[in-house]
């Protein structure tokens, strides 16, 4: 069985970069953006489409069946949700059966728990977070702080909602994770070092 | 400043065991039982006395004071308490000064929070928790599965209240530790290797 670790993260606490240095760190596959191409590809619709649907809150998604032509929409859309999921569900255990490799959310501690993934939640505080976030935006965003702190409210909320859905567990509770890793106040690269020398131990 | 790592644990997870070869590998001081001797040393109380003031929930200790002869025996109750929380405190201190260590339990991480300790959880599910502790038990305690699982809970609501009054915060939650680590069907000996490599490369 190839070995898989899926990362789970906070918005802004670095999970995505520990996630891609680790793969590099460990010469594991690294996904992450990969999956939504490869969706779009097997389902024939837009990458921004597929996009839309795996990082949305699944409430927002959900058809709203008033009248009988409206429900036909929805009936629609519903069965074109099902069809990206069912397509993440297979693409991910296609490619975890391909090679050892890091995944980064998508509910992928849960969708391939039978492949026995090493299951990390990576979490910061929120001025950690908020300083990483303008630290990144700064770069081309015009974004207040207030309005960043919101962003990543709201981001967070959409990613615990969308796990708490499809997984039927809480999203960041330590028993649904093999490890937690606080990145508050650390530096993601002197981290990754750490961590890549404890999975080469105990994987 | 001196490197130093605090566990806090779920009972039955390993966490005292994981304490303890973490010291080992890594090279460094451990410390346990050697506080509760230091204390009772300190203070001229018995060892017995001074491990259930440390261990116990707190409120179990409060003075109850209805009429005066009463409140005259709670308050000298509180105020051996009281010597016995400046003692752990001012011990903890000067071992965490005078050299690299691992110290479990009693708040540490909250005690020593100036001296910025690397903060350690260990967890893991009932299931194995349960079989750690019978597995240990079976040494020499006739007990049937039903009174441990009575005893875990038990002990770790104490813990829990123990650690949430003393330090405001709440015992387990992930923001209050740098590293939470699930123990479920893993091997304490294994891990240990992987935590003290990671430890190596980022203290």
């Amino acid at each position: 069985m190839k070995k898989i670790i899926t990362i789970g993260r906070q918005f802004g606490s670095g999970g995505r970069e520990l996630g891609r240095r680790l793969a590099e760190e460990l010469g594991f596959e690294y996904y992450d953006k990969e999956i939504v191409a490869e969706i779009a590809k097997r389902t024939s619709l837009s990458e921004s489409y597929v996009r839309s649907v795996v990082e949305c809150k699944p409430h927002q998604l959900y058809p709203i069946t008033i009248g009988k032509s409206i429900a036909y929409v929805g009936d629609y859309q519903f069965t074109q949700m099902q069809s990206v999921y069912q397509a993440q569900d297979s693409i991910m255990k296609d490619l975890a059966d391909k090679s050892d490799c890091v995944i980064v959310g998508r509910c992928a501690d849960y969708i391939l728990r039978e492949q026995s993934p090493y299951r990390i939640f990576v979490y910061a505080d929120l001025a950690s977070r908020l300083q990483r976030c303008l630290a990144r935006a700064e770069e081309g965003e015009d974004i207040t702080e207030k309005e960043m702190k919101q962003r990543i409210n709201e981001i967070d909320k959409g990613r615990s909602k969308y796990y708490d859905f499809y997984t039927g567990q809480k999203w960041g509770a330590s028993q649904n994770y093999d490890l937690l890793v606080n990145t508050s106040d650390k530096e993601i690269k002197g981290l990754v070092k750490g961590l890549a020398a404890m999975l080469k131990e105990i994987l």
